[in-house]
């Protein structure tokens, strides 16, 4: 394995759209969500282990779960586990990820992935990742990976590919980002052939990565150039860090850094991509019966039933008539029958939740 | 109070249409089904005994079911618990019971009351029941009880009224009884204005009813004569009580006694009955949100939901969308989610449910 290869595993999320088996103590990436004996966050960790130096495998996660990835992740080094000072968007996570890579190997190169997604063809990922590695290794590229879409989806993001990048294996520059689109938008997306979905993995030799950080902020050039000076002197850096958490603007990945450089590709992949975001997702990448129902881990009677998702405790039983594309999900002490295609639906629950049930619920 | 009047309460019922909550090992009479901190069985047993000397209060149910009748109701003797030999319709309990009555009590007379029902105007109740026990010591008739219909209701029996009994108070001559009836029947019953509702309360004296009983069936003769003589020799009629169970057809006792006799009675009455039989008759008692939906016991969020009734173990939230008509109950190990309206439906879930899932969700 290549010895500057790393890989940095975001694992900080709340995971509220699979509430309530997601829940605020234990986040869906901790979770065996597909009934497979093993949590997202173990599929994920397997993955990269298998082509990535274990000693080089990074997680960020935040303080509350810091138990649950020593857990489920035994082999982990403590160095290894990054804790977020404070919860915020992943852009301050990657920039931390990137300076200790940094530190530990000047021109390592690096794939920043999240912890919740299902990869069906690893041998297809496995040469995508070391290609896409190899590549940003040897240009000053910040590479994204776009799958090709086989569906109008709205809860992904997309990525617009401009030409082809020539001598590359299907690597294109991009176009632009969009955010989860509205139905029509995701509709044309998928119909022009010209756009992707954005994976959320990313890969960057570390130092091109900060480069393009502090290109576009002056705030960030100045407290990364402090981490990067303290981490050279062998200071302690949390305070640096706080302030790098707390002054990093609320923004994705996408709107701070990459729309705002001109060195970004995406790579057009094939290795059975979906974000585990959504029960609709969940739904649609597990064995579905003949009516196209799902229900993972417990018994069932179902009765003029379609499209549904079901989830209940283990040894416990649903009896369900007459619905269709509905989620019925309960866990410990909250049972929801939602609609699945509604994808707001379980934020704003889970919101009423904690305002008017309490904390316990969330 | 009357030393002579009796009490019969019949608690050896399954209660599956109330399923999950009224299980084999617990059934309905036996629950807190209200959420009033009282069972079905707690609450019919008070209500006798404030107008029927608890010493004559006898309660037939079954063997499975002995440790929760004395759990439930402390105070009663051991000697009132009559345990059936086997589970049967109700025709051999009640005669068990008016035997046991004729033993205490030659002239004894005595109200059959089912244990799960619910009774708005107590007053109301004790007042036509003291009246109609008067009613049947004083003249040789099968006293059934009528409730005036609100609704053209599909899951209760009906009686139809002759001519008034002149000299009585609101007691009629009983023209016909009809078991639930299809829903254009329950119309025209409804609207004629000659039906009402069977309560499932009878009331005669224990001599009359015996002597009806052997006056429709030789074979019922035959062994009733039976116990009548071994009580009489104080001799053990075990044997003679599961002949009397396992010779009984199984039939209602409208069928097997009423519909063959000529000396039976209604007794028009106002106190505001329901039976708890079914999801939609517990919907229909219960206080009701703006959108007709009942929460027993839990807390929930409720999103588009109309006239839905739910019940979740304590503590436990449901947080439910789009549902109109729908019940939503868990208990222990099973969860329901099905139409309320249709009134079979959850008869074939349990035995779809005993039959391929195992007896430990019955």
């Amino acid at each position: 394995m290549n010895e500057k290869n790393y890989c940095v595993i975001l694992a900080g999320g709340l995971g509220t759209r699979l509430w309530p088996m997601s829940r605020e103590k234990q986040p869906k990436q901790f979770i065996d969500v597909l009934g497979t004996g093993r949590t997202l966050i173990q599929d994920t960790y397997e993955r990269f282990a298998r082509i990535i130096p274990t000693e080089n495998i990074i997680i960020v996660t935040n303080e509350k779960y810091r138990r649950l990835v020593r857990e489920q992740i035994p082999d982990i080094s403590e160095n290894n586990v990054l804790v977020e000072p404070m919860r915020r968007n992943t852009v301050p996570a990657v920039i931390w990820a990137a300076l200790e890579v940094i530190r530990r190997q000047p021109d390592g190169r690096l794939i920043v992935s999240p912890s919740d997604q299902n990869i069906s063809n690893i041998e297809a990922f496995e040469a995508d990742v070391l290609r896409g590695l190899d590549y940003v290794g040897d240009n000053e590229v910040l590479l994204t990976m776009g799958a090709k879409p086989s569906r109008a989806e709205t809860s992904y993001g997309y990525i617009q590919m401009a030409h082809h990048i020539p001598g590359t294996h299907d690597i294109y520059k991009v176009q632009s980002f969009t955010e989860k689109p509205a139905a029509e938008f995701a509709k044309i997306f998928y119909e022009s052939g010209e756009f992707l979905w954005n994976t959320g993995l990313f890969l960057w030799s570390a130092e091109t990565f900060i480069r393009a950080v502090v290109n576009v902020s002056a705030e960030m050039k100045t407290i990364v150039g402090s981490v990067v000076s303290g981490y050279r002197n062998g200071e302690n850096v949390s305070d640096l860090l706080l302030e790098l958490f707390a002054k990093s603007p609320n923004m994705t990945l996408e709107q701070s850094v990459l729309e705002k450089s001109d060195n970004v590709d995406v790579k057009l992949c094939h290795f059975g991509w979906a974000d585990l975001g959504t029960w609709q997702a969940v739904h649609d990448i597990l064995p579905q019966s003949d009516m196209g129902n799902v229900v993972i881990d417990s018994k069932s009677l179902l009765y003029d039933c379609k499209d549904c998702i079901i989830k209940l405790p283990e040894g416990h039983v649903a009896v369900v008539q007459g619905l269709e594309d509905y989620v019925i999900v309960e866990d410990d002490n909250v049972l929801v029958i939602c609609r699945k295609g509604d994808q707001k639906n379980i934020r704003k629950f889970v919101n009423d939740a904690q305002l008017n049930l309490g904390e316990e619920y969330v």
